[in-house]
């Protein structure tokens, strides 16, 4: 899994007909340090994440491992809220304080 | 997911058996500025996406899941025609305006 | 699935015994324009593609979905001979003419 | 497969329920002379790794072929702690003595 | 498929417990002319391969396809040992004279 940061929504009407009532939300990896790099990935959200929110997601056929996804043409999901993470005994990001 | 341009179009006769029917599209990623990026991928056509379309594509073992892909040797499908994406509350993308 | 052009082949007698019979073929990406570039990939050949062809591959769980590759622990597949490709109503490659 | 080191650890309470109890490792690949390099993968803990060991870990669906990970939306699982690896009959790593 | 030089072994005792007997080989990936690159990859040996032979590996899911490795958390595994390749008629390696 990486890191993301929840950047922005994708809307498409003309969609392969399972897909219906996934948000596909517009994420922008960001390294260890949190810092925000220049690759993105559309991502089927899977637990009500927000614009704004780091987030963890999953790519490939662990993608489809989900109530929502599950034999759904989707090759990335977000599967968690990010709280924190810590290096070295040292907060990097703790949510509601870092962001 | 990625968010791409389709560009072209692929045609094979000479293939797996069955691949008979599939469109394949020549599709450019975009950033999710939309500019254009180097790369390119053939997705197969879940959608019915044109030349000049912005649309989403799934890759690897979610490029199947659907009726048009299930089982057949394809790794890229178009599954959505994408009407618009945003960041920071503002459009960065609306099909019909910025095409 | 991308595009590339077969240089050569490769032998191999010691091998997973399920892949008797399979033929391996050295092949090179091609970009959009048809230009062969610095990576390769080793494919197994499906569609009896031929040294100097400009083929269509795919990789991943799809490569095992031929007949050749069924339940074989192969990732990567020559699916498809390409006819030609075209961007903007103009054709980039016709086989025949382009090679 | 590649080797890492352990850095950190991730939470994260709101997930997908499947995935209650996993712990979520930060990781870092390290090169094959055991030098640490700038990427990182957050892995599932299928052996009880710990912060600063030298790891094996495996992506895509493999990372579900564990007890822990089964059906679960994980792409990356920790599923071994390296002893040692050697090139040209010498150590390069050795658990307890390189770290 | 990719392929590449073995270069050393890697030893695991404590691991996912289904991985026992299988045997880690470090090894680097060749370029078509046979030259060592800087990347490297862990993969099971699934054909007897030793330290210093040319071979085949397959990842992902295509990497469970053996007897060794099925349902494993297992990404990558060498399925042959190559005798020779070519290109243009020449060829490029022949095992036993180029190594």
């Amino acid at each position: 899994m990486l890191l993301a940061k929840v950047v922005g929504t994708v809307v498409a009407t003309r969609k392969e007909p399972t897909l219906d009532g996934l948000r596909f939300m517009l994420c922008k990896p960001v390294d260890e340090t949190g810092k925000v790099g220049s690759s993105y990935v559309v991502a089927a959200d899977a637990v009500g994440a927000g614009v704004g929110e780091i987030v963890m997601f999953a790519t490939g056929s662990s993608a489809r491992q989900t109530v929502q996804t599950n034999n759904r043409p989707c090759d990335a999901v977000i599967m968690a809220i990010v709280d924190n993470w810590e290096t070295g005994g040292d907060f990097v990001y703790k949510k509601g304080e870092s962001d």
